[in-house]
């Protein structure tokens, strides 16, 4: 028998929660669900009112975690309350903070990271109940001090989301006859800055201290990067574009393997319905994985470029399927 | 009689290039092209060199452009000339930096910007042929000054690439149980930043002063987000992510029009071949166009999250069509 024994009570009921309480449902589990106030659970001290109050009012074997963004903020809530080696806070990795409730479903988390963040004094039967939680919803439990979690979300998340901002910042206002200079570079460095800076607010509010550690030293850096620029040292610039090089090479690949050397391969696709559907299957019938797709967007353009990203030693082969049905491509 | 009179000298055989030629090969103009070892073209000084000899070789009336991309650093090259006058600097916004030679083709321009950065000293006549050019390569031609042009694209290329390239720089060497939280966010914030660093160095290093003076205001409000993250105002961290949400929006739309409000759906894809062909037939079945595409890598994932981008009056319509043939999707 699982360590996690039913009824579930889940507090919130936007994608995540609904989500949560399919997947329980799906396991045979009986859940209960409850409605809340979002500022409830988004901001922390909200969120750690509703974790004591789930502490004060359940049974004494009762377990209780959360799935916000922080993890320090909401255990120093409980510190001191009798029952806080029953809560372990953890955070999916899943859904966006742009998604409303419309449509949860339980494969949400299917192969998901699912942060457990341990504090010190949690229960061991606790963690393990938080566990189980998180596999019965298909996800991969990584355990992190809450510490540890809410550096790793400053450096993957939030310290990103603010360059981003940054980015887009120096946009508005700018002459529109620059601004039509723009492409995809800058479309995509900047896409994540499009989310609600309330929200944001609160959450990278919410990890002050990593996120300002992390701010300070992309602070240094562009005091160095200024500087090779502003003196033209080709050198220096060189190893600073290098260091994101190897960044970027840094994040894990698909399926959670090391990065698989890739090719992009540019489709020339009319703007109309029905040219991607016949794009697709014409590269389905190739028998070739697409890893990526990008429709590039710039200004004017009837034709849209659409880049599919292939492995590297199939890339011939999609071209030259996509050339035989008639398609226009490039690399 | 178009200005435009062959036979149409080219020198270098890169995508750019050889989509020129076919271009007026296509207008019926006269070709001529010749290759060039790329770092003729590619660095300043080499492209102010063979932009000299162009115009010592050529005949009296020939006008003589180039698309590198920087345009001041090219026309001090010529300072002097004595037929400087029949210089007149372009640059167009098509292919990529790593686009190799290997398939240009003479759509590649259409409908994209292409920047005309005639200097002072240009002679009218001059401005005219390069105009003419740009038009039979079906591309929109932006009309700059060289030093206008060069802050254009430090705003829209040259500072996001650094950026990009600095948050990326964080990523390197860090522990994998933290990069294991990556998800698409970042994914898209560092992608440009996977660029060739010495290529970017000279590109960039030859906008050094654009560049610098940006990236100084950068690093005046990156103090400024420390301060409001260091010292916990929530209301000046706010106000810095609205700013960059207003730099989101002044990004010029598809088609040159203003941005049209956007809904991302979500769909559940199998990570085998063929079923974005199905997703896509689907999806063209609908008579609802789709804007944009993104597949979701989180690691460890094997149903893949395929986002949709498409207008906000059409997203239920799609929705309602996916669903009925059996897509799992969310918004």
């Amino acid at each position: 028998m699982s360590v996690l024994t039913g009824p579930v009570e889940i507090v919130g009921t936007g994608l995540i929660g609904t989500s949560i309480a399919l997947a329980c449902r799906r396991a045979g589990l009986d859940v209960l669900l409850s409605d809340t106030a979002p500022e409830h659970v988004r901001t922390a001290s909200g969120l750690g009112t509703t974790i004591r109050a789930a502490l004060d009012a359940a049974a004494p074997d009762t377990v209780v975690t959360d799935v916000g963004s922080v993890k320090a903020a909401p255990l120093d809530a409980v510190a001191g309350h009798p029952a806080a080696s029953r809560y372990v806070g953890s955070h999916p990795m899943a859904g966006t903070e742009h998604s409303g409730p419309l449509s949860a479903n339980p494969f949400l988390f299917d192969g998901r990271p699912w942060a457990i963040a341990a504090g010190p004094g949690a229960a061991p039967a606790a963690i393990r109940v938080v566990q189980a939680l998180v596999e019965l919803c298909g996800a991969l439990p990584v355990r992190l001090t809450p510490a540890e979690h809410d550096k790793a979300v400053a450096r993957t998340s939030h310290v990103p989301h603010l360059l981003a901002s940054l980015v887009a910042g120096t946009l508005a206002g700018a002459a529109p006859e620059h601004l039509a200079l723009s492409g995809t570079g800058v479309r995509d460095v900047t896409r994540v800055a499009g989310g609600d800076p309330q929200l944001y607010s609160q959450i990278i509010g919410g990890n002050a201290s990593a996120v300002a550690a992390l701010l300070a030293e992309v602070r240094d850096r562009l005091d160095l990067l200024l500087e090779a620029v502003g003196s033209g040292d080709r050198a220096g610039l060189e190893s600073l574009l290098s260091h994101g090089l190897a960044g970027t090479r840094a994040i894990p690949g698909k399926h959670g393997g090391p990065p698989q050397p890739m090719v992009e391969l540019h489709v020339a696709v009319p703007d109309h319905p029905g040219e991607l559907a016949r794009l697709f299957a014409d590269a389905g019938d190739s028998g070739v994985n697409i890893e990526d797709v990008r429709i590039d967007h710039d200004p004017g353009r009837p034709v849209g470029l659409v880049e599919l990203d292939v492995a590297a030693e199939r890339a011939e082969e999609l071209r030259a399927a996509l050339e035989s049905k008639g398609w226009v491509t490039h690399r």
